[in-house]
């Protein structure tokens, strides 16, 4: 495995040639895998196959709670204390709601937009110019609900720890149009980043321009570990109250990637303030959520140790694929000095950073070999890679055989799209 | 009976006696019963406790669609097959989402404020004004909607097949800020209308100064009888696109009370050109509705032979409250001159109108004689009825023998705001 820059031409050549071949033959194969979302497995699926046939017959009543009816707008109490264990919020501090927090993150902006939050001047669609700030790479829908109202995108360096604060701390104190800050604290999605306590204590604690600046703190996957360590972050509700911003932090989460994918439970997370104001909002969409969705969740998870017994079973099928990636990238891209990559310990991503101006081209060859990716770019806003660089690795949905054709089919791309380049530049 | 306002000011005396001895002895019994609210009764609910266990162990199949996974935005195809049925549209633009249909009406407004909808020139927050008709008596969480976002509220009468078109003409034609009017189209909330063949071909034929004018077309009932006589109106959606006005409605509908009120699902349905412009909203929201619960549902109801065969047993159900109502209501208040009241042929509310000025008087004692009415203004655009004189009665949750102390409590309530009216001004 030669380090492909220090090649002498001729060695490239023949190394090129080779490489040429073998994606040929893999090409030839005519595999068809896709690892471009994060959706989970059927085997992890059937892990909660008893949520088909839950609560079961005459079981509908949550204490004194008809789950078929309307009402609770905040969700079920029960399940909002299971859930505020998790999230790092006192219970009644927490809504419990839809399928899925998309919804909830989409809706604290469209309401920010419409309303403005609880501590803004006016709505947010009355200012001149609304901007967010975007940890790079990120999570393509994210910058799509940005894109979707007009709210311009500051991308910022995300570093080992997390956002890169130096730059955000200078950003959000100098600019009062930066009202929020995309995050994903835990196992971040598509790098698998930790955010540091430092980072989370300066997040917490920055002066912002903006009174009404938040922290759009999407915790996807605070229970989602890859390996023995079960990584735990700062409590971002406490430390914010702590240095007194109780307000600045959103926090966003679900059952998505715990349950079903399509069919689990959303949830909001705030200070006193943001759920009062949360609340008054969405009474005016809805009556309240699929209570008898919230309470076939309380059934079958019962606790937080039931959720963490779940989670245990979905990282023995998980863990291997993203270990099959890894393997497969270090026997045959680790000294070639054209890709680099992250070795999360949870979460559902794995990124790929290959030689500038390649990662298009590596995902259209990847494609051209029947192994679908995350089109380049999506990690950034606006789908710009400035460096045409960073790849999304998404290894949950196929069974470990498909992803280790797939690990393969990817460093085939990877090693045919550099060679190619550096050919190239001659 | 006597007509209260013909009688004497004795007799009115010796007959405000006689009712306030009554009404003192009916609150001595310290009942404790609710007409506030439309919802479906225990009964009712117990009537598809099937979907408690549905769909079932081992059922996570629609055709080649998991419905555990992400994903299908628009729904299942075959639950939005059964429903476009229900709603006269072709399954290609209907969309099955959320779990209940409010949230769908919110979020067309919402999306229309913040981006316009398909024929707008700019999003509505960007105009200087924005207004929608309120046909009056109406339903208060439409008002609800308008009021959250800053639409201005123009009421207009409802008559005998609708809203009262040479208004409705006369203000759209002129008023190119006036961009939506609310109609529940069939056993209207509260008053039980149906609307007129003749009233619909008016309203999808009517010039608008809007281009971007729409139909909030709430057809909450459309399977919701309450006699043998299945009523049937015309095809909103096939008069719009007669006469050129394709996109004019949008379409909502739910089985909230069908199946379960907190737990079934929603439908938005209309013209290509919004069903596009829908999706490309909510993609931005959800990555797909919770097609488990779409499934069970499809389980459950199989086709629109059983929608209707479920609604019978409903109406079995409700007929008799309904009955006991007006029976309770043409006994007591029938030639007394100081109420009159709808007789819905479906839906879930009884319109009661009292003498000017007395609602709110009437809404007071009831609840002072623990029955629970909606609070008297509800029906109009900011809970304003200039007339004080229409109540919203919701006979649905209690069971019969409540239902009929509770109308007893109303009968009391009404003779005697009355007759103290009518003391007063001598």
């Amino acid at each position: 495995m030669p380090q492909l820059p220090s090649l002498s031409a001729d060695d490239l050549r023949s190394y090129h040639a080779q490489i040429r071949q073998r994606y040929d033959a893999f090409a030839k194969r005519g595999v068809k895998l896709n690892l471009t979302r994060g959706k989970p497995s059927s085997a992890q699926l059937d892990l909660c196959n008893q949520l088909l046939s839950l609560p079961g017959n005459g079981d509908f009543m949550a204490g004194n709670i008809d789950c078929r009816n309307y009402g609770e707008l905040a969700g079920l109490p029960e399940l909002r204390s299971l859930l505020a264990t998790v999230f790092g919020v006192t219970a009644d501090r927490v809504i419990v709601g839809e399928n899925a927090s998309l919804s909830l993150m989409h809706d604290s902006v469209a309401f920010s937009m419409l309303k403005g939050n609880c501590d803004s001047e006016r709505p947010w669609s009355k200012e001149s110019r609304i901007a967010f700030l975007c940890p790079v790479p990120g999570y393509d829908r994210h910058f799509s609900i940005c894109q979707e109202f007009g709210i311009e995108m500051i991308a910022v360096p995300l570093n080992e720890g997390g956002p890169d604060m130096d730059v955000v701390e200078k950003l959000v104190a100098g600019d009062a149009q930066i009202k929020g800050i995309w995050c994903v604290p835990k196992y971040s999605n598509p790098t698998g980043t930790v955010y540091s306590n430092e980072t989370i204590e300066r997040l917490a604690k920055m002066k912002t321009a903006a009174r009404d600046f938040r922290l759009f703190w999407d915790n996807a996957y605070a229970v989602h570990h890859l390996t023995a360590e079960r990584i735990e972050i700062a409590n971002i509700d406490e430390a914010c109250a702590r240095n007194g911003n109780p307000n600045r932090a959103f926090i966003f989460g679900s059952t998505s990637k715990v349950t079903f994918a399509g069919a689990g439970v959303g949830v909001f997370a705030s200070s006193k303030g943001n759920v009062s104001w949360y609340l008054k909002r969405i009474e005016k969409r809805t009556i309240g959520g699929d209570k008898v969705n919230q309470l076939r969740h309380l059934r079958l998870l019962k606790n937080a140790d039931g959720v963490a017994t779940l989670m245990d079973k979905h990282r023995a099928i998980m863990a291997p694929k993203f270990d099959k990636v890894l393997e497969t990238f270090g026997e045959h891209l680790g000294s070639t000095g054209v890709a680099s990559w992250t070795k999360p310990k949870g979460g559902y991503f794995i990124t790929l950073d290959v030689m500038d101006g390649c990662a298009k081209q590596v995902v259209k060859l990847a494609k051209e070999a029947g192994v679908e990716l995350t089109p380049a770019g999506a990690t950034h806003p606006l789908g710009n890679d400035p460096h045409d660089r960073t790849i999304r690795i998404a290894p949950s949905f196929p069974d470990l055989a498909e992803v280790a054709q797939a690990a393969e089919g990817v460093v085939l791309s990877v090693l045919l799209a550099a060679t190619e380049k550096l050919l190239a530049k001659g």
